[in-house]
């Protein structure tokens, strides 16, 4: 079995294992003919992240069968933080199951990691029926999220008319940040039916990492249940995480 | 009563909330028609801090009558360090006394925090007969301050001819800073009679952070008298530190 | 017996001293006519220091005589921090045997620091017969030894076809560097004959912080033998570090 994949910028893919890092600590990786995929639970089980990236976003892309590379996040991530911004990646599976992550640049910088053995298991699509979804801009997202840490470990979306809210309060104060269509930060939104649920600013201030891979996200929830946060990769690519709603007190 | 301001940098009172935080842990704003004024004394007495910002400073200012918005600076500090470059700020009473602190840019950001009632008597107008006043580069003299921090935590003012020096000295070492006109930091300098005196480092340091807020500043001082440090604001306000002279051993 | 030297980058100073202070605790420069130079072993004595600046490096030089000034690197390094990119450098030995160190920018500012009588016996010149020599990009060596840092506290260098390999591995991982010519970070080697050694990553990291003074080092070695490291300074400069092998077990 054969794999060896060329990505042409090694800095999407420092930022998207620094993403993963943050929430997964040891997670397969499947290669197949049309590309890679990962899906996996946060050891809590209260959020989920779902990857894929089809072959024709790599500039190589050699893959015979389906190979599992099950890596741990912690190690992986100290690894590709050494890329730099005009290295190309490779990710290649050698004979004796190991990972190689070669940077290309002003020198040749191969790293060899052992590949993990994990359970085979394929955790199945979340079926949510959303009453919202909502295009934003990926940064004023991540504001929003360290305003409401000021106040609260968990912040509650809300609609408004044709706007979207992100509420959060406690002893300390109470923070409101309105996302609307004219202020620039909102770009879409379709509203089913009015929607409000809560959500941890922890988790989602972990998956907010993300926004360095896209300046757009989409948010998807519905009362009380789960929110779906999607950012769309270069190259066909996507990247959603699902978080569990937090029940109030 | 109604108070509803209006500022068009966001910015500019970040770096003075911020600036402010460090030397006084509570104290009230107080708004009149004219503009906003406060006055406080550094928990140990050793500072003033004295500040005034015209209404015509504001891009809109609303106010019929006196308000008093006392304040914990920490947390004022906390929610304005989260204003971006290109916001506006809102600052407005509401009917519950709360301050809502509103930043206006890609979203609709509004914080509230709870409004102290702090006692009401106000602080005389420091009189003193000061013998030197010079006009400098603010970053010149932070540096000078950072550099003195090196062998001391106090600082010697002396006048030359037409020239003002800072002086440190201790075992570890000694340092003199001149501040001439042919340099280029020191822009006017006006001696009625020769003088120094010394004040602590960690006071001027944190006064220093106003920095930011202008590149100019004045110095005025006179022989084992206090200092006043003068930072000219946009719009015609000010920002004047007092700090009491160190009595050397 | 006079010293004054005037040198026009303060930053390329602070640069020399910062890396210094990392190596070593307290050290003579000697000042002759001809120039300066310093050359002092850490305290563990596995590595040498052998710098060189010969007075056409210098604005100004002003030395009649042999003149040793012995420093404490820590307190050295805290006052050539406070120096600034558009600063001149001055450096002066007073009546009273103190160092006076003044950047001329905006300010004057004159720091003195004690110079220290340290043992007057000068160190030999290394003879080594290095069998391999290379010229390479600073700033890649800095990041192929970050790299091995990830994996180990020591790092293998060999030589391949006309290549340089560094190397380093343990249970963690595995790291190795190739520097070409086609890759842009060689620029030259000769190789008398293929050779290997390992040296300690603490120290080549603290001797490549003098990537800041140089874009190119050429490095020295040969099998089982020390290393050298040399960094050309601008008028005609050099800073040499000398590392013992390690023996491996």
């Amino acid at each position: 079995m054969t794999l060896k994949l060329i990505f042409s910028e090694a800095k999407q893919w420092k930022y998207l294992v620094d993403t993963l890092s943050r929430l997964i600590d040891e997670a397969s990786f499947i290669a197949t003919p049309e590309g890679l995929r990962l899906r996996a639970l946060d050891p809590s089980r209260i959020a989920m992240v779902d990857f894929v990236m089809p072959s024709e976003a790599f500039e190589e892309y050699l893959c015979d069968g389906e190979v599992r590379i099950g890596v741990n996040f912690d190690e992986f991530k100290k690894i590709m933080k050494r890329g730099s911004a005009k290295d190309k990646l490779e990710l290649e599976v050698s004979e004796e199951r190991r990972l190689k992550v070669r940077f290309r640049g002003r020198a040749v910088r191969t790293f060899s990691l052992p590949i993990l053995e994990l359970g085979a298991e394929e955790l199945p699509t979340p079926r949510i029926s959303f009453t919202v979804e909502a295009k934003l801009l990926s940064d004023a997202v991540k504001d929003a999220i360290k305003d409401a840490e000021i106040v609260s470990d968990y912040v509650k979306f809300e609609t408004g008319e044709e706007c979207l809210l992100m509420k959060a309060s406690s002893d300390r104060g109470s923070v409101e940040v309105e996302f609307t269509r004219d202020s620039g930060s909102l770009i879409e939104i379709d509203i089913k039916e009015p929607s409000y649920a809560a959500y941890s600013l922890d988790y989602l201030s972990d998956m907010m990492k993300a926004y360095q891979l896209s300046d757009i996200l989409t948010i998807e929830y519905a009362t009380n249940k789960p929110l779906a946060l999607t950012f769309d990769l270069p190259g066909g690519g996507r990247l959603t995480f699902y978080l569990a709603p937090r029940m109030e007190a």
